[in-house]
C-alpha cells in the first residue's frame, strides 16, 4: 500500500458531507436537557469539533448500501460519537491530561461534578438512541462496546509502566478501547439496513481494522508529533507509562543489554521525568526500529481492511473508505 | 395511613426472598470484565449490601402478576440495581461526601480513575441487559431514566444554597433523581409480562409515588436520624445547601421576618458551618413544623401509591407492596 496523502479529511468525507453537516447541527442543537449548564458544556464540548470519524464511518457504509441515509443510521452515528465523546471527557477525569484537542479539558475548565454527569448523559442520551433504533442486535453491540471501553480503560490504568505488558494484551487492548466502537459504527448500519450477513462481515472487519490502524497510529504519534499538531503534549503517553507498539518492539527486538535497559528506563520514569531518560529510550527504540515497524503493523492492518470492500461494487463512498485507510495511516493528529 | 413499623424489611421481602438471594449471588458472581481489580471493586460495592430496594420491587410486583419469576424480570431488576449504584458511585465524586452506607466512599478508597469506570462499568452492564432483554419500550424507560437522574443531579449541584427554589422545582428534582428509577422497576416488569394498560399504569403511579415517598423521607431523615443510623452525616444535605422540603415548608410558613432570616441563614451557612447557626435553622424549621408537614406530604404519596393497587387480586406479593409504604415511611435509614 502505498501512502500518499495529499487528500484531506473533507475531501474523503465529500459523499456525505450534507449528512455530517446535518449531524453537526442535531448534534450541538438538540441537546434535550432542563440544565443550561448541562446544556453550555456539551454544546461547548460538540462544538469543539473533533474529526466526526464515527459518524462518517457509519454514513460512509450506510452510502455503499443506500443513496438515501436512514433516520435508523442517524442515530447510530450519533451513538457512536456519544459514546466516543463520553468516553474522552471521562478520561479527562481519569488520566487528568490537561490538553487534549489543543484546548483545556472540560474537567480542568469545569468542575469535576460537571464533567462526570456530562459524561453520563452522553451515554443517556446514546442509550435513548438505541430505544428509539428498537434493534435488539444493535443494542448489544453498543452494550458490548459500553463494556469493551470500561476494560481497556481500566487495563491502561493497571498496566501503566508494566514492561511485561506483549503484543497480544497491546492489540487487545487497542480493540477494547478503539477499535470496538469504530467496529460497531460499521457494522451496526448495515445491521439495520438488513445487508447479506456477507456485507455485515466484511464492514464489521474493515471497521476493526480501521479501528486498529488508527490506535496504532495514535501510538506512533505520540513519538513523532508534536504538541501543535497533535493537541496534546508530546510524549505524553511514554510518560504516563503506556507500553505501546514501539516502545514493545524495541523491547522484543533488543539485544539483551539494550532489552534491560529499556525496561529500566521505563522503571525510572514512573519517579523521574528527565529530559536525558527519555532521549535514551528514545534512542533505543529507533535503534530496534520501533517506529518505522509500528507503520508496517499499520498498514498490514490497513490491507486487511481494505481487502474486505473489495467485494462491493465500485461507488465514491466505497472510494472514501479506501482513502480513509490513507489518511489515518499518514495522518499528523 | 397509620404508621406501624413492626415489620422488617426481611418480612416485607418473604415472598421474593430466593429471588433476592439468586438476585445478590448473580449480581456479585457474575461480573464478566478481564480486569481483576474493577472485580474486586464491584463486588465490594455489592456485596457490601443496600437494600436491594429496587429490585425487590421488581420482583413483588411480578410476582402479583405470575407465580414464576420470568428471566426478564431477573434482567430488570439488576438493570434498576445496577443504575442506581452507578449513581451512586459517581455521586460519591460528584460531591464528595466522605461517608455513604456508614463506609468509606469508593472514591476515597480507590483512585478516582477506577471509580468513574466502575460506575460506567455498571452502565455498561445495564445496557447489555436491555440488550437480552431486547424490549424497545423497556429500553427507553431505563434511558429516560438515565437522563432523569442526569437532570436531577445536576440541578442539585447548581441549586445549592438557593432558597428561590419552589415547591415545584423541589418535586420535579425528587421524581428525576428518585422516583423515575422506581416507576421504572415497577412499570418494566408490567411491560414484558404483557399485563393490561390498567395493570401498566397502576404499578407505575405505585412506583413514582414510592418513590416520592421515599426521597421525602430520605430529606427528612437529614434533619432527624444520627450519623450512626444514617450511615452518613446527620444535616449533610442542608450544609452542602440542598433545600430540602422542611426547609421549604418553613419559609413558605414564616412570618416575613422570620422568613428573611431563614433565607440568610442558608446564605450564611455557604462558608460558615458554625453550630448556632444549625441550631438557629434547625429551630425555625421547628416553629413551622417543617418535619411533621414533610411527613404528612409524604403520607399522601403513600395514599397515592396504596390506591393505585386496590385493583390488584389480595396476595402476600401485594401485602409486601402495602407494607413496604409503611416501612419507607418509618424507616431510620
Amino acid at each position: 500500500m502505498q501512502i500518499i496523502c495529499s487528500t484531506t479529511l473533507n475531501t474523503i468525507f465529500d459523499p456525505i458531507s450534507n449528512e455530517l453537516k446535518d449531524f453537526d447541527s442535531r448534534l450541538i442543537n438538540e441537546i434535550s436537557t432542563s440544565s443550561r449548564s448541562l446544556c453550555t458544556i456539551m454544546q461547548d464540548i460538540f462544538a469543539a469539533g473533533g474529526k466526526r470519524l464515527r459518524p462518517a464511518l457509519s454514513f460512509l457504509v450506510a452510502k455503499t448500501l443506500t443513496e438515501k441515509i436512514d433516520e435508523k443510521v442517524f442515530l447510530i452515528a450519533e451513538i457512536a460519537e456519544l459514546i466516543h465523546t463520553a468516553s474522552l471527557v471521562h478520561d479527562d477525569i481519569i488520566d487528568n491530561s490537561l490538553i487534549r484537542r489543543g484546548k483545556a479539558t472540560v474537567h480542568s475548565k469545569w468542575a469535576s461534578a460537571i464533567t462526570v454527569i456530562s459524561g453520563d448523559f452522553m451515554f443517556a442520551r446514546a442509550a435513548v438512541n438505541l430505544g428509539k433504533i428498537g434493534n435488539n442486535e444493535v443494542t448489544s453491540i453498543f452494550a458490548n462496546v459500553l463494556q469493551e471501553l470500561c476494560d481497556g480503560e481500566i487495563w491502561q490504568v493497571e498496566k501503566k509502566f508494566d514492561t511485561s505488558c506483549d503484543y497480544e494484551f497491546y492489540y487487545l487492548k487497542n480493540y477494547k478501547k478503539t477499535a470496538s466502537l469504530f467496529e460497531a459504527a460499521c457494522l451496526s448500519p448495515t445491521i439495520v439496513l438488513n445487508s447479506s450477513p456477507q456485507i455485515q462481515n466484511a464492514f464489521k472487519n474493515y471497521g476493526k481494522n480501521l479501528g486498529m490502524v488508527f490506535q496504532i497510529v495514535d501510538d506512533i504519534l505520540d513519538f513523532t508529533a508534536d504538541a501543535t499538531t497533535l493537541g496534546k503534549p508530546n510524549l505524553s503517553d511514554v510518560l504516563e507509562g503506556q507500553i505501546n507498539l514501539p516502545v514493545l518492539i524495541a523491547i522484543d527486538q533488543a539485544s539483551t543489554e539494550d532489552k534491560a535497559r529499556i525496561i529500566a528506563i521505563i522503571d525510572e520514569l514512573r519517579n523521574d521525568k528527565n529530559k536525558q531518560l527519555i532521549d535514551e529510550l528514545l534512542t533505543l527504540i529507533n535503534k530496534y526500529q520501533g517506529i518505522e515497524k509500528s507503520f508496517d503493523k499499520a498498514i498490514e492492518y490497513a490491507q486487511q481492511a481494505k481487502l474486505s470492500l473489495e467485494q462491493l461494487a465500485p461507488s465514491a463512498a466505497k472510494k472514501s473508505l479506501e482513502a480513509l485507510l490513507d489518511y489515518v495511516i499518514d495522518r499528523k493528529n
